[in-house]
């Protein structure tokens, strides 16, 4: 807690923030997407802060998570509860400070957050996709990232940052465009999913298919298949958390009561009313096809099956940014000896690579919450790619 | 596999067995569970192998897991493709052997093979329970069990053996009989859920009770809650496992196809094929809301508060019998520090237990596999407990 109050009063908010769209790819050029179907239009939603330099040489592009979104800092209207997602991150004086750096994010295409995905008008039909919607990649995503990037005047990435599924996004970024990528940091990320990952991902999905509301992803006109995605999402919520945070947050305290109940309807414990209230939150916010969508693209990641013929070293072959890669000691989703493996590869490669194994109790969630040590360790490297950057625009002056 | 191999060889089948069934608690003295209520008559399922001595000293309880049944050897009919489930444990010179052993095993009550829980008829209106059933307890279920053993003419048990909730069953016994129990062998077990472990099971109930064809319970004479229990089940076989024993077992290797299917119906990966294969064959052979009934028990378990007011160590000084335990080193449901808080509170009551983390990639599951090591701790731990009666039975005399 102490953590945390030193960085609200380190840096400020960048205020009031818009939410903006780009739309590209209109037919007849529509976005050939790795299945090879065709997606078009794809409108991403975005957010910028800060200012981009003359020489638009000063761009983070923040990747966000699976139910993450473009909000990532700042607020909407001064009544908002809550900032965007990496508000304790971005700002002027934070690490990623928007005194110094043109901040971007834009939600995944997929996702339901504003970018195009199965809720979006399919324009064949008028009405949403539902599974019509092209089954997409993490490759998809940055294809459809570099077009809105491009718009904005930009030709290099002074860094490329995000955590989970977030940091897929950044490796798929140094890798497919290595000339566009100054540095880059992906945390708490592996360059595939384990089976394990794949698992609780699969039985998530398998609860949204199992409710009878999601009616094959037809169910834009009526009901939404609320229980299913709860339940998608309260599967989610234990994989975020460790063993030693699921203690510490609610061990077995019961939830406003002193006895247990003897039933099935009231929740009993803390966990299990967190996991419910989780669930139900998600619902009112969220897609369901979208939740589909979004974990097949994370399934699928394979950065050294789809740049390197299955050989992680290759894969970083193409790459030639400067890397800091940051995993969680608690990450069980993610686990160190993934992040290990992927340092490993860059170093073979004689990237520049930063590592760091973050001490956290917290589990995968680590990433999103304060952490003086993330927190400088970011600030230290972004002030160094910038460096780099300014040196670099000083020879070709 | 090569233990595997070793182990077939060792000892032989039990052969033909035959499922029983004890009735007791009949109207108008029926059972008071924990929670108060009446339930009655209860009727145990259960299956005995080998015989009993003269003096009754010889009786090993074997207490099953949340799914188990009483079928723990040997096989119904030669055309069975599958033995009972733990019949490489069980047999003529297996380490419970029953050439020297006469072995129990009960179903539990709640539960639906063959024992009375929700999916029994109510006598008081001729159909089943459903959730008209008492919520029941561990101690619910070993009280039923003295029960069995008492009618058995056994006065005290040679061993309770059993793991993961069959472990929480063992310590119930050793703690709430201590007269009762000579030895016992808590397996892969704690001694009460924490967090993670109520999560899981939370989130599994949040499955079932979210299938429209849960009904509260009411599906009896209709269509089962299929989707809803094969979700269940899924979220539990990921806990089942290690993240290494899914990479080994599983990695990403694709099921019957070269590419991925850029598609949700299909199973892209073994996986996720494995968690749907298990979900559906649990539909066929397990009742939903016995389920609801189990997996309640067993995050109502709490040895120490139960009996010990909250002290583990003082639920423990209640305890007289000599101990093995044993913990596996990829179990992440119920880790080895569970199993270590528990010997520690026996040591300090003076208690002689035996304790071993055994080394194993398969995670919760490495119980029910072979291990030639847990395997020789059974047997000469058995093996010793059969020393000492007869030693008391001599001085008996």
């Amino acid at each position: 807690m102490s953590e945390y109050v030193e960085h609200a009063a380190s840096g400020s908010s960048v205020g009031r923030v818009e939410k903006k769209f780009f739309t590209f790819a209109e037919p007849p050029r529509p976005l050939i997407v790795e299945s090879g179907k065709a997606l078009g239009p794809v409108t991403l939603a975005y957010e910028t802060y800060g200012e981009l330099d003359a020489d638009a040489g000063n761009a983070v592009l923040v990747l966000h998570a699976l139910s993450g979104d473009s909000h990532a800092a700042g607020y909407y209207d001064k009544s908002d509860p809550k900032p965007g997602w990496w508000d304790l991150m971005i700002g002027p004086g934070k690490p990623i400070d928007t005194d110094r750096y043109f901040v971007i994010c834009a939600n995944v295409i997929g996702g339901c957050m504003g970018s195009t995905g199965p809720s979006s008008p399919d324009p064949a039909t008028g009405k949403p996709y539902g599974l019509t919607f092209p089954v997409i990649t993490i490759g998809d995503m940055v294809r459809a990232q570099k077009r809105l990037v491009e718009h904005l005047g930009i030709k290099k990435l002074l860094c490329a940052i995000g955590g989970s599924m977030g940091g897929m996004q950044v490796l798929e970024w140094a890798v497919r465009y290595p000339d566009m990528v100054r540095s880059a940091v992906p945390l708490a990320t592996t360059t595939k999913h384990s089976a394990l990952a794949i698992a609780f991902n699969e039985v998530a999905r398998q609860a949204i298919m199992a409710d009878p509301k999601w009616n094959c992803g037809n169910y834009y006109d009526g009901e939404k298949p609320g229980h299913g995605l709860a339940v998608a999402r309260m599967i989610g919520h234990i994989t975020y958390l460790s063993d030693e945070a699921m203690r510490q947050k609610f061990d077995r305290r019961l939830q406003d009561r002193c006895e247990i109940s003897f039933n099935f309807e009231e929740a009993d414990f803390q966990v299990e009313s967190y996991l419910r209230y989780q669930g139900q939150k998600f619902v009112d916010r969220f897609d369901a096809n979208a939740f589909l969508y979004v974990t097949k693209a994370a399934d699928y990641f394979n950065l050294e099956a789809t740049h390197g013929a299955g050989s992680v070293v290759s894969a970083f072959a193409k790459a030639k940014c400067r890397f800091l890669v940051a995993s969680f000691s608690s990450d069980w989703l993610y686990p160190t000896y993934q992040s290990r493996a992927m340092v490993q590869a860059m170093k073979k490669n004689g990237l520049d690579v930063s590592f760091v194994e973050i001490e956290a109790k917290w589990g995968h969630d680590a990433f999103l919450l304060p952490n003086s040590r993330l927190s400088g360790m970011i600030d230290s490297f972004l002030d160094r790619a910038a460096a780099d950057a300014k040196k670099e625009a000083g020879h070709a002056l």
